[in-house]
């Protein structure tokens, strides 16, 4: 299927930067599943994590150990969350800290841990760390593609991206991967995500961009509205090119925002594009309203309909179950005399009603498409919000029905 | 299935209160599609409709009647909702109240119209009043389960349901229909139900006791989050009984109110028993929580979780998803270490993590059972709410895929 693009080009390696992969057999099959990035020292690190209270214990050690000092190795395992694990959980992910650091010769607390997959079993942490030898002897700067396939876990197309600008002449260049099918509506970060730049730049300003990307990227997308225990999106800086970003320059920070920004939007598309049992790509736009707040409630409330997303499945412009949703989305208020509805170039509601000039065959023509845009003007405001989501197919139904089995 | 029980008993009738059904033909099958109540002078009526700002057509005609005059007939269709038709859609409901109004000799005010079905095709008016006639010739006080069919969309079974009690020794009897399948979580009322009493009563506390009857049946469930345009409860009184209520009699009220929460109950079930695809019937206790509004958002962020109910469809013991949408549902400073997860009698999660005593067979057996119990303990109040909600198949989303079609 078209849809299903993962955007993996070419890599760009990021100096300062080498990533190994290894099987560690949390996986019947013959693949790998843990992946190492190993940092240089003096690079900084900027990271979110999810704002589930029953956040996975590797995400209660990765705040900890950022919180005390810059990584050295960030260690990754797919296969198993860890997560509703208590504090078991907790030393087994301090036990595979302590095994890579020992290796590698750096403090346990340099060291931060990622997992992902099945919540609630315990962590297989001798398989993990009779893994990590092997990680390391093939550590190099061009495996990020094969680090982007260790980390999957329903997915079924590894996601990277690459992304090069200048600052003050200066190149730099960002490059990123993900995981996430299933269980997406992430919260202040994505499922896992790895970048990295070369850019020399103050761990407090690599924070902020950091911040302003995930939110108008990972943020934005939703596949069930089912926020991870695990998500996680880290960006290391590693200060090796010659492009240096003060404190104090607003332009350049203007700059490796926007450059980061479209590396983390093209993540967030590939990870819808890579939903669980997804066949269409759906943007939901929401505008004019009274402010985002509003905007996103309806976007959000469109992008979880169970009954719109499969409508959108059968290709069927059952518009009736948008106009719907729109009209319990909450809004105080709402006119809906001054209400549109739109399917990319089609308006099929104005005026609270059909439109008149509106025929089925118009709607079935962008129904059948696999990316589609659905538009609500709320006539109101001069406020817009986005949201991405997928279709809900009967695959993904019986994906999550057989995942553990 | 077992589940998909509809509750049909035997009906008692209404005294003041006669039914009768016709074909109008919204459906190519042959099958009733219209009904109609006819209710003697005096009586009292109260009902409850839908939030959605989209509210349908026929949703704002019933407000405006029923503010202006006591009903004399309630007029139902299915096949159509009458709902994001604008300016039509109000002259097509008042063009059916007009023509069974001409027909019974009432004014059309006192004509209560009713729609359900497709959202946004203009409704066959002359379909409807062509069959107006035939549903007025087959009055009779005994046909409550030809309307309970009549009334049908996707539903599977009809459902309906009699009750009876005694005040100051005279006896009553509220019997009540209602149709819904898919698009529910009712919020101020259901999809549509239909309930009739021979108490004498007054307005006000007639729509007091269905308030409160409301508020504890129908808007707790749901199906798929999607609350319906065309939502409606309504309840008549005919007063044709000696069972008298006055204003003051508190103790009648708490008796007549608990007989209607009885009803009201047992028909939010039947909905959830034939919910679209369903195979189970689960029920969400949330307890200990610090309010009521807590313990409700969390139950319902499990009851519209797609990952938890196509894990009950799976009859998986997948209980990390449940873990992880108590977790996002969003309360501020909650102890996950003070968190219990049940599956009725068995213990999964204590203390944030698995119990020492769970095991996979253990769940195995509770997720292969057809009624299920999901108990939340949240270990920081003294207060609870209850959500019933159904699984999520892959038969649900080929019954949405198709529903047009």
């Amino acid at each position: 299927m078209t849809v299903r693009s993962g955007l993996v080009s070419d890599f760009r390696p990021i100096p300062g930067v080498r990533v190994g992969v290894a099987r560690a057999g949390l996986y019947a099959s013959d693949r790998d599943d843990i992946a190492v990035f190993e940092v240089a020292p003096g690079a900084a690190c900027a990271a979110v994590f999810t704002r589930n209270a029953f956040c996975a214990a590797p995400v209660t050690v990765a705040r900890a150990h950022l919180t005390a000092s810059a990584p050295r190795y960030l260690l990754v395992n797919a296969g198993n969350a860890n997560a509703g694990t208590g504090e078991r959980g907790l030393s087994d992910a301090l036990a595979c800290c302590a095994a890579l650091a020992r290796l590698g010769s750096v403090k346990a607390g340099e060291v931060i841990p990622y997992s992902t997959g099945v919540i609630g079993e315990p962590l297989p942490v001798d398989r993990i760390c009779s893994a990590i030898p092997d990680a390391l002897t093939g550590l190099a700067d061009d495996h990020w593609q094969k680090a982007a396939r260790a980390i999957m876990t329903t997915d079924t197309v590894p996601k990277g991206i690459s992304e090069q600008g200048q600052i003050d002449g200066e190149p730099f260049t960002i490059t990123g991967i993900c995981k996430g099918s299933g269980m997406i509506c992430p919260d202040m970060a994505t499922m896992l995500a790895f970048l990295a730049t070369d850019v020399s730049i103050d761990p407090g300003v690599l924070r902020r961009c950091l911040v302003v990307a995930v939110d108008q990227s990972f943020n934005r997308i939703t596949v069930d509205g089912d926020t991870s225990t695990n998500d996680a999106c880290t960006l290391v800086a590693t200060g090796k090119s010659n492009a240096r970003l003060n404190a104090s320059d607003r332009e350049g920070e203007g700059v490796f925002t926007a450059a980061l920004v479209r590396v983390c939007e093209s993540l967030a598309e590939a990870l819808i594009h890579d939903a669980e049992g997804a066949t269409k790509f759906i943007t939901v736009e929401v505008k004019d309203g009274r402010d985002d707040a509003e905007c996103l409630s309806v976007a959000y409330a469109i992008a979880h309909s169970p009954l719109v997303k499969t409508a959108f499945f059968a290709s069927d412009p059952n518009w009736g179950r948008i106009l719907a949703v729109v009209g319990r989305a909450g809004l105080a208020e709402l006119d809906v005399g001054k209400v549109e509805i739109w399917l990319d170039e089609v308006r099929i509601v104005r005026g609270g009603e059909r439109d008149p000039g509106y025929s089925e065959a118009a709607g079935q023509r962008v129904m059948s498409r696999e990316k589609i845009t659905v538009s609500i003007r709320l006539g109101r405001g001069g406020h817009a919000a986005k949201v991405l989501t997928s279709d809900l197919s009967d695959d993904y139904v019986r994906i999550n029905a057989d995942y553990r089995s």
